[in-house]
């Protein structure tokens, strides 16, 4: 029956890739509109090419140096010899994942407004089936891999006793975890910097200083800024997310073997998620919409494919655990605590993040007493919007952990129905981030349209697509952000777990009185703020240098304010290249270096406080500056609108301001601290068997 | 020898409160200057003593209700009879030691205002000496509480055996330090409200909008703001550091029974901050200034006398313990720990935060491409120097831990060493506080100068102390947290051994891995976040309802931007009041209600996760917020000073944005999340009994 959910899992996989495929085509096969649109389609998928080229390079020499590194772990008998070979699989796939979503963004921009020009519903037809490509990519390569990997596993551990093996096989998968998180985080705060500096640096010089409209083709950074949206917001999210979805697999399957539910534990991860597929497939059926529908019309579309495919999954997840582990219902519960918890944050988040409620709209009303005041309202809506996603997730927690505990489990049982809930959560994914991935090729839509001086109306057009997706994104956002909790609390178990397998008389002491435990909780608690104050600094050094390039070109090249000169773009989009380059390397030490060096001193009990800390304080400051960025985004839309004085008054120049202290807070750190409390705790996993060999404390 | 040492801290606080005394005296006796002078300052004084009535008014409603409770309590015999008088005493000694400083503050302002007409030296020798005042009030004032409530505990239980008695002695004293903490968080709170509400309020009407100076006195807010700085960062800092000192101290001295260390264990902290007293009183003396010093040579004879008051109070410390503990001398390493903290954490704070750095020089230089770089680079800025503190807090737990653990003692040995590294910290309060005090006198100084057009000599001179007050506050705000973090550690190990003691077949599950824990964590960790943004959107509130009545006046007075007519300063000090007053009971709810939900939901093992979380995520916020703020101030003071393009010019405008974004960071949400980690922490140890005997999980 087990290998019959590894096969329906393959199943699952290979249908999502297809279904992939065939929306790829029906994008492809979309036409390109005039020519001018597709030279300038092809500058910035050019842009995006040659950034990926660079950081896929830069990346590789990390990836050597670790990969280097585990095999003289694997020579001194610390690690297996698959776990090198599954961590660069991992990042590899996380990269193709984000590689295949950027093509299909850059192929879509221009098609999409193109399509646009005909009306609303074409233009979101074409971008949500080049979101639907990327969102089944991801869901269809983190199957197809996990799947592989499994069976490659099971025939080489097949001479060891289930548990051993099954133990073997999931620690090899947690490095696999590993090697996607780390490519996550390059591609999430490489993209993040690149697409904000661009974004910053093109606003500051462009809309401030020359008072040109956005996405004006005079301004030499408008295509590093579209080229950023497809390497930061597309490519970087592609990773990010395939990295969640296989690292909520892996860690709920790594607890399996300590929950004693064996083969059947492991497999049930993968099969819900598999059902996943079909649910979210389902879903994306449902998303129709009539000629002249207003946006709440449109959102409502979308809506209901994602709620179609939640009841669906809480459905038929029901039958998958009935069949796998069909004394142990009450990890249903977990499924549907985690489905409901991802579902409630993601309406949270939109309450605090949409023009259409309250917060958004006082925050929009306090630009009325200028730039400071708008940046402290933000900032206070940002910090209280963390009160409702913790007491969820906390609720989703405790449920998860009694339910699937029982009358009659154990500890280890209730950590893995935690694990499942997380599983739960991310299992419609495919549709999620559908909707989610979007938003960034209508924005991108919207500039091509703007370059090529189409009518206003098809601005008008992406705009609302825009302005839409980013309600959209801010779901998409709650779901991953509460995943990511559960998922680090589950690898945060796994990891005590492994150490209790390398060595089975290390007695840990993670009483929270216990001072090595105070100081683990004290450093992991300010990672995410040293983490986060890293990749603003790097983005704003990188726009800084946007800007003095800006500002050189309108100087020194003649007429090109008046539209006779060309711009040089491309000095633009290599400066980008080579800041993201260069600035992404601190956050990913701190990201990889911390955990190793906490463990060497304060042993294993001050790692996994570490991780706790870490998980706790990066879960609120993700979401405070995930929501306040996505809140002053929208205020200034709101004002835009023609609310409180509209475009061109001084509101809304405080709102500008506000929206570009959010743009790394929203685009840059937010997301990459989901991507960091991950690769922390897959860092400590894989490095377990050194810092359990030696440490000082 | 223990009772010779009780009756030593005795002395002790007799001898801060008589120095106290003379310095009061010398203040007085220093001419008050012009009569115009004179009559400014009134208002300035009337305003806050009126301020501060309606304070206490609106506390004392808040402390009965809570006196109210803690007699039902103490009726079904969940607390001893003399808890609820010692929360009101602690209520009452906090709130008294903010208003001796606010008093001799406002007696203070004009005189050294008047002092600063002769020279620079003799204005700071004036408002030193205030803050001496204040220093050594509230130092004179803990210690005397602390000895007499000991004396008449030990008295009244004097029937009990010495374990048991002591157990009751410190409990009550526990509650004597929440009552302290409250008042303290209203006053923070409140006075924070107040001060930045005015602040702001009168600066983006008059400043801005209006474009007059500075304490211009046509603007109606100019004597609130005033004003809020004697009830905000004077008498608010008074009960604030009123309430940490007496808080270590009686924290480590519960810590003290657990430890086995009897008597001499319970004096023993009491003793070191009595030996505190004599050490900063010689350090006062060496205070001394040449005339015609440059502001560098007035800072180092400020540390000069600090830094000799650590060295002496190092020397007596060990003479202390050798007395009363001499078979442990590895707790004289945990003092020393402390001190040494304390002084690196401030050298930090200052790196961070004064202009004579680079970190504050590059912030203004920020400040070249607009408003939202600067947030974002001071956001980052105050990110980063949360590592520092967080590194060396790690370090001194770890040391005091494991040097007081020694090689026989056990666990609750080295976490009462963790306590005495507190009180190590705050040994020096008395000088420490004297040189954080006398910034806002000065400001006020300057205030009066410029209101009453002085010699632009004097206001010169007047910025040139604040300026340095900056600094020294800056150091002062280290040792506050630095100290806030390990005290609450303390507490929540008392809480432990308190539940302990309630209920002796109460088993703790403290794991990390417990979902109890768990989650006590997240919640734990969000409360500073919903905190500061309480308190910074009340900030928002009140500050826009004074711009509405600045506004206002200057429409409906007719003549008065011209000087012509008299503005009603009375509104604005009134309306500052009320909102202070209305909005500071909703943070104040949090800190008191939520560990007391938590602990009937969650139960024990829940309270003291939430403890934990809420410790370091409060201690990093705490450090972030007043951090940034202090150099956004610093930053704004640098460009003024005549670099980037000096005062009015582009530049500056984006770094007065900067400083406004910062002034509810560091003057109202930063220094109270150092309260609501503390209070929190002797909310749950007064209301253990209930929780224990009620709890849902």
């Amino acid at each position: 029956m087990e290998s019959m959910a590894f096969i329906f899992t393959g199943i699952g996989s290979i249908i999502a890739l297809v279904f992939s495929f065939l929306k790829f085509k029906s994008v492809h096969n979309a036409p390109e509109g005039t020519p001018e649109m597709a030279r300038i389609s092809k500058w910035v998928s050019d842009g995006a090419n040659a950034y990926l080229k660079r950081q896929y390079a830069g990346v590789a020499i990390f990836l050597a140096v670790v990969f280097a590194a585990m095999i003289c772990m694997a020579f001194a008998g610390m690690l297996s010899w698959f776990t090198p070979f599954a961590f660069l699989t991992g990042a590899f796939f996380s990269g193709l994942a984000g590689f295949v979503g950027m093509r299909t963004a850059t192929m879509a921009n221009c098609r999409t407004a193109n399509a646009a020009s005909k009306s609303l519903n074409s233009g979101l037809r074409v971008a949500f089936d080049a979101g639907t490509v990327m969102g089944f990519t991801v869901v269809g390569l983190g199957l197809l891999d996990l799947t592989i990997w499994y069976f490659i596993l099971n025939a080489a551990f097949a001479a060891l006793p289930v548990a051993e093996r099954l133990t073997e096989i999931t620690a090899n998968m947690l490095t696999f975890g590993m090697g996607a998180s780390s490519m996550a985080l390059f591609a999430r705060v490489g993209g993040g910097i690149f697409t904000k500096a661009a974004d910053v640096g093109a606003d500051l010089v462009g809309k401030v200083e020359a008072g040109i409209p956005e996405d004006d083709p005079r301004n030499p950074a408008v295509i590093a800024d579209n080229v950023g949206d497809n390497v930061g917001d597309v490519a970087g999210m592609g990773a990010d997310l395939y990295e969640s979805y296989v690292g909520s697999i892996i860690s709920t399957a790594a607890l399996a073997v300590a929950a004693g539910y064996s083969v059947q534990g492991v497999a049930l991860p993968m099969f819900i998620a598999a059902l996943g597929v079909v649910a979210s497939l389902v879903g994306t059926f449902f998303i129709k919409t009539e000629e002249g529908a207003s946006q709440r019309n449109l959102l409502k579309a979308l809506r209901t494919g994602t709620y179609i495919s939640a009841v669906l999954i809480a459905v038929i997840a029901f039958v998958a655990i009935k069949v796998l582990l069909p004394e142990h219902m009450g990890i249903y519960v977990a499924v549907f605590a985690g489905l409901v918890a991802g579902v409630i944050i993601g309406a949270m988040t939109e309450y605090y993040t949409s023009d259409t409620y309250k917060p958004t709209q006082k925050l929009a009303e306090s630009s009325e007493t200028g730039s400071a005041t708008i940046v402290i309202s933000g900032l206070s809506l940002g910090m209280l919007s963390t009160v409702g996603p913790v007491i969820v997730v906390g609720i989703a927690v405790l449920v998860a952990f009694f339910c699937s505990k029982g009358a009659t489990g154990g500890f280890a049982q209730g950590l893995y129905g935690v694990g499942v809930a997380a599983v739960g959560m991310l299992s419609t994914l495919g549709i999620t981030l559908a909707t989610d991935a979007y938003g960034p090729i209508a924005d991108n839509a919207g500039g091509i349209a703007e370059m090529t001086g189409m009518d206003p109306q098809v601005r008008e057009r992406t705009d609302a697509l825009d302005s839409l997706g980013n309600t959209t994104a801010a779901t998409g956002k709650g779901f991953a952000i509460g995943s990511a909790a559960l998922t680090a609390l589950a690898l945060m178990v796994s990891y005590i777990n492994k150490v209790g397998q390398i060595n089975p008389d290390f007695k840990f002491n993670l009483a929270i009185d216990n001072p090595i435990v105070l100081v683990g909780l004290f450093i992991g608690g300010m990672l995410p703020f040293l983490f986060a104050s890293l990749t603003m600094s790097a983005v704003g050094e990188a726009a800084q240098s946007i800007v003095v390039e800006v500002r050189r070109q309108f100087k020194e090249i003649p007429g090109l304010l008046e539209g006779k000169g060309e711009p040089d773009y491309a000095t633009c989009v290599d400066m980008c290249t080579r800041s993201a380059q260069k600035l992404m390397v601190a956050p990913a030490l701190v990201a990889v270096a911390v955990p190793v060096i906490v463990g060497l001193i304060m042993g294993p009990d001050g790692v996994v406080a570490m991780l706790a800390g870490n998980t706790v304080t990066g879960f609120v400051l993700a979401v405070m500056m995930s929501n306040a960025g996505g809140a002053w985004d929208n205020a200034k839309k709101y004002i835009e609108a023609g609310n409180f004085g509209g475009k061109g008054s001084e509101n809304h120049k405080a709102a500008v301001v506000g929206d570009t202290v959010g743009d790394p807070f929203k685009d840059t750190s937010g997301p990459a601290i989901n991507i960091l409390i991950k690769l922390c705790s897959t860092v400590s996993i894989v490095f377990a068997g050194l810092v359990v060999a030696m440490h000082l404390l």
